[in-house]
């Protein structure tokens, strides 16, 4: 038997375990799993034969090395500041890695000995980032094997709530971390290229800065551009690209939207306002806007948002019932995106059998035999229920199929790994239609930013 | 003879020296000025008998402590965070010191030692901090000293071009350091109180949420609030206030045009901008536009900020030359705040016999046996030429009349100080008058917050 160690009995570790349990005895396969909390860890065993659950404190050296050093492979699933204490008793005990989180500097320190040993260290294998890698290197190697040259790429995901339970007029429900969600895009302008002209967006332009996603079957959505698409022509060798962004779906309408929150600042996460817990959700929408004695507060904030009453953005913000009296932010020092989250998970929470739903769009521009040419590739997974979300299955089958076959030798390249190469995405993003996680690419005519109608 | 070293002779220095040299004879002062280019220092001391010049590397230690034994008192007019070494020696040997610049937390913990050696370490008196501390609590005390209680306060600094040479569509040129004019506001919402609310302003809409202000004889201005005026509830000791509000105070219009800058992301300072050097200011300002391979620079640009060719904001960019495709940022790695800095200088620079202008704007509401009453306390104050700036003058006098004072032990009051009390504000505002920087206080009915026409 070989021995899996997965470390952390979170919401996408249910489909991870699922899918290693049922190969488990083909594959011989002996899974452990761990958490602080054993009960977590426990209800993800559901009484199998090969699964063992385990309390364990990570932070606990002796006994972290104690488990470590009975596993074959070691899968993280916790949050990713945590990852980088078993990467380093993983490398230093001779024992593989998996993680569905960005590579941090300190987990790439750790590159040459891993070689030096052996070892795979796979990073940024669940969706986002995982799956936009492998689905966008098939399609960037295979424009370079036909001899073609890309000139653009474009890359886009959304997390959602699926078509049958897109029941509010945001079009929204949190599907995944919320304080993510409303802390999106912070932290600095949003860097990308297009047509050979490095573009800048600051925080509180990003979600004016729109663009249209057609996806068949699914209809529009919209798309926000990420913080830092630049660093994208290294990882993918797209360096002499002319247009390289990446972005955030959602439906359209949310982003204009949710702009009136950046314009009032309350996704403000960096300080903590006077006397948070309790102030109702009409003081907490009032500290944003001017002082007056005899306005309203629906008043002030329309004309600071310059919206008429019968706009549905005012809808919007009346859905969310953010004016309300009597509803109490109930925080003690909470920043205004504290405070925000707080009322919009009143609105947004996904119900018991509610479905989500991962929707990726990508567009290769190349040029090839001196013609220009695209490529649109799109998936669409849909959550099956609560365990089974799109979010987890996303993330916890690739993580699973690397695990695998690291652990059978198929993919053999060592050290502090991404599944950018083809021995990884091959096989994975085939096996990922099985579980029907599969990308459409379709040949197109080159858009890009060419001007059609003059 | 006693001895005053002064280091830094920087643009407030020459004010400052002078005032002293005057008083030399007839107080018997003796002046070392001290720079790391001593040609600065000697152009001040003019030949005068009393003053001599030194060359001084204020980061080496052993000179450093040599020059400060000799001295009965030190002036730092270094820039602030260069202010600490030499307190510290300060402290040590048992000398006085003066500064213009806020009180950092590492001032603060040398004022138990400070007391106990009878030391003054006067900070925060210059022009702001310094000249508005010392008149408004001239007026606080004397609404306290009659048995009113302060329920409002607002107060608002401004540095600008003398009406004589006002002579561009900003109104503004640049009378101090560009980098805090090009960046103020930044690093955290502005916070303030109204009335008993706490209220809070994104840096993205501070320059939309400005007030006017009239000054007899100067016409109107406008206030944008500082980012953080709720500390000064402890400073002033208004813990009770109802109102609290500090502000900046530029010529109408101002805001409003500055605000396109803001919206575009141009003002930011946290990143730099790629190939920065060889970049024009037309290719600075398309950096923050959307591409287009059909549209102008300056059809996205009216486009993005929603104003027409006829709108007197337009005028204001092209005064600025900003879509000039020849002119070069020329700066490497610069920030789009500093590459903005070097666009606006080629403007906004005073010109050699061009003068600035200090102005200021206090109100004080108070409640005195069940009225509300408000006073409002306001001083402008001229340049008369390039030596003699408005803010030199502002800023040098009170720290020479505030360190001839320590020197001649009129104040008593030992240890870490800003020029809040009594015996420290009365005979220099006093002084100061002598040099036409005096304070009109004048009663009017309470205005607060009141809505006069419903």
């Amino acid at each position: 038997m070989r021995h899996i160690l997965i470390i952390g009995a979170g919401k996408s570790t249910g489909v991870l375990v699922d899918y290693l349990l049922n190969k488990s005895t083909e594959e011989e396969l002996r899974l452990t799993i761990a958490d602080k909390d054993i009960s977590h860890a426990t209800r993800l065993c559901n009484n199998h034969p090969n699964a063992t659950a385990i309390e364990l404190d990570v932070f606990d050296q002796k006994e972290r090395t104690d488990r470590l050093k009975q596993a074959d492979i070691v899968i993280s699933m916790l949050p990713a500041r945590f990852h980088i204490e078993v990467a380093r008793d993983c490398v230093e005990l001779g024992i593989h890695m998996v993680t569905a989180s960005y590579v941090s500097p300190e987990m790439q320190e750790l590159d040459s000995e891993a070689k030096k040993k052996n070892l795979v260290l796979m990073n940024e294998i669940g969706v986002d980032p995982g799956v936009d890698h492998m689905s966008a290197m098939r399609v960037i190697d295979k424009i370079r094997d036909k001899g073609g040259k890309v000139i653009l790429f474009e890359s886009f995901t959304g997390g959602l709530v699926a078509p049958e339970n897109d029941d509010n007029l945001w079009n929204y429900k949190f599907t995944w971390n919320p304080r993510n969600v409303v802390t999106a895009g912070q932290g600095g302008a949003a860097k990308f290229i297009q047509e050979g002209k490095f573009k800048y967006i600051p925080y509180h332009r990003l979600f004016r800065r729109t663009e249209f996603l057609d996806v068949e079957g699914y209809g529009r959505f919209e798309a926000l551009a990420n913080r830092n698409s630049l660093k994208y022509m290294e990882v993918y060798g797209l360096e002499n690209v002319l247009t390289l962004y990446r972005g955030t779906m959602r439906r359209v309408g949310f982003s204009r939207a949710w702009n009136m929150f950046v314009q009032l600042g309350i996704t403000d996460d960096t300080y903590q306002m006077e006397d948070s817990k309790d102030m109702s959700y009409r003081d907490f929408i009032n500290s944003f806007l001017p002082y007056s004695p005899t306005d309203s507060v629906e008043l002030k904030m329309r004309l600071e948002l310059k919206i008429d009453q019968d706009d549905i953005m005012w809808s919007k913000l009346l859905e969310l019932d953010i004016f309300n009296d009597e509803k109490k932010i109930g925080l003690e020092n909470a920043t205004p995106a504290q405070a925000l989250q707080k009322i919009l998970e009143d609105k947004w929470t996904l119900q018991p059998g509610e479905k989500d739903m991962i929707v990726m769009y990508h567009k290769f521009g190349y040029e090839l035999d001196g013609e220009k040419n695209q490529i649109d590739s799109t998936m669409v997974c849909l959550g099956d229920g609560n365990e089974q979300t799109a979010m987890a299955k996303t993330v916890g089958l690739p993580v699973g199929m690397a695990a695998l076959r690291i652990l059978n030798g198929q993919i053999k390249t060592y050290g502090v790994q991404i599944p950018i190469l083809k021995e990884i995405y091959e096989p994975i993003l085939k096996e990922l239609e099985a579980y029907d996680i599969r990308f459409r690419e379709i040949e197109t005519p080159y858009l890009g930013y060419n001007a059609l109608h003059l």
